[in-house]
C-alpha cells in the first residue's frame, strides 16, 4: 500500500508498504477523512522523537472499518469510526491508575507515528479496536468529526487539567485549532472572563466567537502585565497553555491568583528546563499548581465529545480552512501546516 | 419601618417594625429590587420553619446600603450591592471545613426569614457585610441582578453536586427557576444532552432556550422509563434534582449509570423519608452517589455568579415574567407565587 | 475436576465438571490458598443472584498459573499469584470512565460464582490475566495474601468512598473482616477518633488493635444516639458502613455532620429501599451525600494493597481464626461461616 | 513588656515594647510553650521578609488566653489554647474559595513576625480569637502541643499536595521537624513505602520510627538516581519535598511515575527559579503535576490535628530533643537554632 512518510529527519515522500496486519483485538481501517498536525512538523522537521525512517505520519483520522481481529466485539468491516489519536492499552498499570494516555511508559498511548505507521496511507491499524474505536454518529460533518481525533480532546484537557470552575476568569495562551478549542472549552466549563492570548486575525475571530471576552496579543508587551492590568492587578484564576514556548509558564505563574492552577497541553519542544520564578510562586508556598498532559484517548472520550457536537455546543468545524481531496492532498496540507499562511487555521484532505 | 411579614401558619400581612441595629461588621440596607420565592410560600403555608410571629418574609434583594458598622472596610453607604440568600458566619467552623451554609448548625447560613426578619421591609439587616455582600456591577439589569440571590447559586449548586463533566448526559428534573438554572448551569458546564422535566410551555420554552436538547413530561410517563427509552437502556451520567417529591430520587436512581451521581438542590418539603430501591442502587454497591446541598452563599459567589451575567454566558433576566414596583408590590409577587399561574416563572418587585 | 458448587438454591455439593478453557488473553490456575466470604452464603442460602444450577462457589483464591493465553505478557505458568474477587474487562466504557467494577453492566466486574465457576475448584479460569493478576510478594503470609482478594480491598473501599481526612472523627458499622479492614484502612487514612459499632469479643479485641477508638454495641441502644452523645451532639465526620442492614444508613445519616460522607460497602440482601429520614438529612440540603460501591479490582489494586502488607501498614492475618487443609477443606470452611460460631472472624484453606 | 525581636536584618536582641490592643474579635494571649522555627532564622539572618525593625520574633506558641475582646464567643481570659502559627481573615475571598492561608494577598495569612510581632514577648496578639485559636485537650503534653502550632500542620499539608493513596510509594524529601511529620503524615494516609532522605543520625533514627521504610542519603549520589535504582526505574508515586533547595523540584520530577504528584511545602529562600527538566516532565505533557503550599491554619485545622495526638496516631513529641525554661530561654533555643547541633531535632521553651 501508499503511504506518505517520514523519510527521515527533516525529508518526506510517498512510500510502498505492506498493508498493516490484524491482531485479534485489533482492527484495519482506511481513511475517509485526515488532517494533519503542528506535531507531524516537529516530528519530521525538528526532529522531535529523534531519527524515523520511512514511518509513515499521521495520527488524526476518520475511517471505515475494513478487517477486525476475532476478539472484537462492537465493530465490522464497513462501520465508519472516529480515531483517536491515542490509543492506549487499558489493562496495563498506568490506564488502572487513570492516566492511561502513559499506558507501558510516560506519553506511551501515542502511537500513530510514533512506535507504529501513522494513518497517512490507503490503510493504518488500531490496536484494541473496541477500547479505542468510536462509531462516527450518522451525519456528523466530517470536518467536525476529524476535529475529534485531536483538536477537541487536547483543547479540552487543558481546561480540565485548569479545573475551570463557574465565574473562573481564565487566560488561554496560544489561539491556533488546539487554544480555539480550549476557548470554547473553558466557555462551556463555566468561565466568565476569557482572555485570549494571540494575533492572527482568523484564529481571534474564531477566539470571540467561542466565547473569548478579551484579545491579548503578545507583541503589545508581557502577557502577564496585560492580564495583571486587566483585573487591577488581581491575576486570574486559571491559566490554560496551549501555545508558546517555555517562558510561558513564568508569564502564567506570574499573572495567577494563589490557589489558581495552571494546565498545560502544549507540546514543548526545546529548552532544557520550564523555569518558575520563585518569588510569584510564593517562595513554594503559593498554591499556584502547575500540571500538564497529553490528551486521554480512547473510545469513551471520542463519544462523549462527540456528543458535544452533535447538540451544537461545540463547533470545531468552523476551524477549518482548507479542504483537499484524495489520499494525494495529505502532501499539500502538510506543506501548507509547514508553512503557515496568514489565513490558515486547520486544513483537512477527504477522501 | 414597615415590612410584609409571616404573621402566624398561613398568614401573612403589614407590620411596623424598629429599624434593625448595625453591629461592627454588618450593615443595613434598603432593598431596590425584591423577589420572592417557592420557600416563602412554604415558610407560610406549609409551616416549613415552624411556627413564626411577625417574622417579615423574604431573601431575595438587591439593596443600597445606608449604614455600616465600624469593622466594615469595604462597603459605604449608597453602595448599591447584591445579597445573597445565604450569609454564613465566615469563622465558624463549617466555614472552615468548606462548607460555609452550615455554619452554625445544619442550614444555618441562612438567616433571613428564618432566624431573623427577612429583606421584604423599608431596611433590612445583613451580617458581616465584608464576606456577605458583593457590588453590584455597573448596568446590571436589575431583574438578572436579582435571580443571582438564590435562583441561579441553586441551580448552578446542584450542577455541582452532581459533578456534571464534558459529554455528560444530564437529566434536570423540574424546571421552574431554579431547574431552568440548573439546565443553564449544565450547558456551561459541559453536558451534552440535556433532558429537562416540566411540562409547563414557557418554562419547556425557556429550558430549550437555556440548553435542554429533551423535554420529558412526567404526565406521559415514568421519567425514569422515558429516559431509559431514549437512552436505550443505558441511562444517563448526571441527574440534578430542581423539583418534584421525595420519589423523585427513586426514579434518578433507576435512570442513572452506575459511577452516575444525584446533585439535589430541592427543598423536601414533606414525607418521612427519601427511600432509594435497594436492587437499582446496585445492593449498596453500585456507585451512584446521592448529593443534596443548600446552595453556597457569600460575597465571593455572589462576584462570580455576577461575572457570568456580565460576560454572557446566562440569562437569567429572561426568567422574569411579572414585574411590580414599590414595597407594596410585594403582596401581590408573593400572592403571584402562591397562585402559580400558568404564565409565571418568576416574578420580582422594583423599588 | 472437582469442585465445591451451589447445586441449586439451598444446596450445595462436589461436582464434577471440565476444566476451564484458556482465551488468548486469560490464565488457569489452580488454588494454593482459598477463603470462603459471606457472600458464597448470601448467594447460596438466600438466593440473592436467583437461581444457579451446579455453580462452583468461591472468589477469594491465591492460585498458581497452569497455563496462560498466547497474548499473555506478564504471567508464566507456575508463577504464583493474587487473584482478585472482581476481574474487570479494562477496554469497556465503564472501565475507562473510571469504574472498572462495573465494567459490562453494574456489578458486572464480578464475574466469579456468578457469571461463571467460581474458584473452589482443583482448577479456576482467570480473564485478561495481565490486567487482573498479581504477582504474590515472595515471602507473603498466605493468610494475609487472602485477605487481599476481598476484605482488604472491600474494607478500604469503604474509607475512600466515606473521603477520610486527617483528624476526622469516625463511625464504622460492623467489624466483621471487611469492617475490621476498614478500621484499619481508616487508622492508616488520618482518622483520629474510630468508633467501631460491634459486639463479638474477638472482633472487638481487634478493632482495637487495628484502630478503633471506641466500641459502640447495637445492643446498648441506637448507634446514632450513643454517637451523638459521645460526641456532645456534634457527630461524626465521616461513617463507613461495612455491616448492618437498610436501616443503618438512617442512623448514619442521624449521626453525620452536615458536610459529612456516608460510604456504604456492606452488601444489601433484602428489603425494597434504604430510607433516608428527610429532616435528619437537612430537608434534601444537609451536604450529607451517600456513596456506597464494590471493590475496585484488578492487578494495580492488588499490587498497591500487597504493599501495605509488605511494609507493616495492616496486618490481616490476624483476622483468619480458622485453618483447613486441602481443597476438601472448603467445604468445612463454608459451613463454619454460615454456622458463624462466637470465635470466627474469617477461615482459610491452603492447599 | 519584654519581647526578642529581629533589631534589623542580622541582628537580634530584647527590647521593651507596649502590650498589644485588643481588637473586638481578638485575643491577648501569654506564651505556655514556645518554639523558634527555621522561618525566624530565615527572617533575621537571610532577610528573607526584608528589613525589619524591632519587630518580635516567633509564631509558634502554646498561650493562655488574658483578654478576649467583645465580639468574641468561644474564649476567655485563663483559656489554654493553641495558637496556629497561620490566623487567616476568614471573611475574605481568599478564604471563601478555600484558601485562607492567603487572606489578603499571597502568604498573608502569615502575620505573626511579619505583618505585626510574634509571640516571643510577655504577651501577644491573635487576630480572630474564635476563627483561629483552639482549646488546649486536657492534659496534653506540651511538648507535642507546641508542634501542632507549624511542624504539624506544615509537614501534613505535604501529604495533602502531594494527595497520598493506599498503597502509595513516596519520597520524602528532608527530614528535619516537618519532614519527619511527613513522613508521619504519609504513613496514616496510606502510603506504604516511604523513601526518606535525609542523613542526621537522630532524624534517622525518628524517621524509621514514624515510617519510612527506606533511608536515603543525598551523599551517596543523586537521589532521583538512587530511587530509580530501588524501584527498578519505575520511580514514585508521589514526592514531598521538606527540604532541599530550588534543584530538588528537578529531582522530584525525575523520580516521579506519569500521573505521579509533587507536594511542596519547604520555603524557598534563594534563587531566581525552580527549574522543571522538559524531557522528564514528558515535554510538558506527562502528568506530573506540581503543587506547593503555606499551611491551612485556623481553629479546625488545630482541633482535627490535635485529635491526632490525643488518639496517638502521631507522636510529635519524640521531635523536642531540646528543652529551656523561662521567657529568656527563647534567646539560647534560637541561637540552638542558628548553630544546628547534631542532635537538635527541635527546641522548645517552657514558661
Amino acid at each position: 500500500m501508499k503511504g506518505y512518510a517520514m523519510l527521515g529527519i527533516g525529508k518526506t515522500g510517498w512510500i510502498e508498504k505492506e498493508k498493516p496486519e490484524c491482531g485479534p483485538l485489533d482492527a484495519i481501517l482506511r481513511p475517509i477523512a485526515l488532517a494533519p498536525c503542528t506535531s507531524d512538523i516537529h516530528t519530521v522537521w525538528a526532529g522531535a522523537l529523534g531519527e524515523r525512517t520511512d514511518m509513515i505520519l499521521g495520527h488524526e483520522a476518520i475511517g471505515e472499518v475494513v478487517e477486525v481481529g476475532n476478539l472484537v466485539r462492537d465493530f465490522k468491516p464497513g462501520d465508519k469510526v472516529i480515531v483517536p489519536a491515542i490509543t492506549p492499552d487499558w489493562n496495563t498499570l498506568e490506564a488502572q491508575n487513570g492516566y492511561a494516555m502513559h499506558s507501558g511508559g510516560m506519553l506511551s498511548g501515542w502511537k500513530f507515528s510514533n512506535f507504529k505507521d501513522g494513518v497517512f496511507a490507503e490503510f493504518f491499524h488500531v490496536n484494541d479496536a473496541d477500547g479505542n474505536l468510536a462509531h462516527l454518529p450518522d451525519g456528523m460533518d466530517l470536518r467536525a468529526a476529524c476535529m475529534l481525533c485531536d483538536m477537541i480532546p487536547t483543547g479540552l484537557h487543558g481546561v480540565e487539567l485548569a479545573d475551570v470552575q463557574f465565574g473562573d476568569e481564565v487566560v488561554v495562551v496560544g489561539i491556533g485549532p488546539v487554544g480555539l478549542m480550549s476557548v470554547a472549552g473553558a466557555a462551556i466549563r463555566g468561565a466568565s472572563r476569557i482572555y485570549a492570548v494571540g494575533t492572527r486575525p482568523n484564529c481571534v475571530k474564531l477566539a470571540k466567537e467561542f466565547g473569548a471576552t478579551d484579545i491579548i496579543s503578545y507583541r503589545e508587551g508581557a502577557i502577564d502585565e496585560q492580564v495583571l492590568k486587566l483585573t487591577d492587578r488581581r491575576g486570574v484564576d486559571k491559566v490554560i497553555i496551549a501555545g508558546g514556548d517555555n517562558n510561558t509558564f513564568a508569564e502564567a505563574v506570574r499573572m495567577l491568583k494563589p490557589g489558581g492552577k495552571i494546565g498545560n497541553v502544549n507540546y514543548l519542544g526545546e529548552g532544557e528546563s520550564v523555569c518558575i520564578p520563585r518569588v510569584e510562586w510564593g517562595v513554594g508556598m503559593g498554591h499556584k499548581s502547575i500540571s500538564g498532559g497529553l490528551m486521554p484517548g480512547g473510545r469513551l472520550r471520542m463519544e462523549k465529545l462527540a456528543s458535544l457536537i452533535t447538540t451544537g455546543r461545540i463547533h470545531p468545524e468552523k476551524m477549518v480552512t482548507h479542504e483537499f481531496h484524495g489520499l494525494e492532498g495529505v502532501e499539500q496540507a502538510l506543506s501548507l501546516m509547514k508553512e503557515k499562511p496568514k489565513d490558515l487555521i486547520k486544513p483537512i484532505v477527504l477522501l
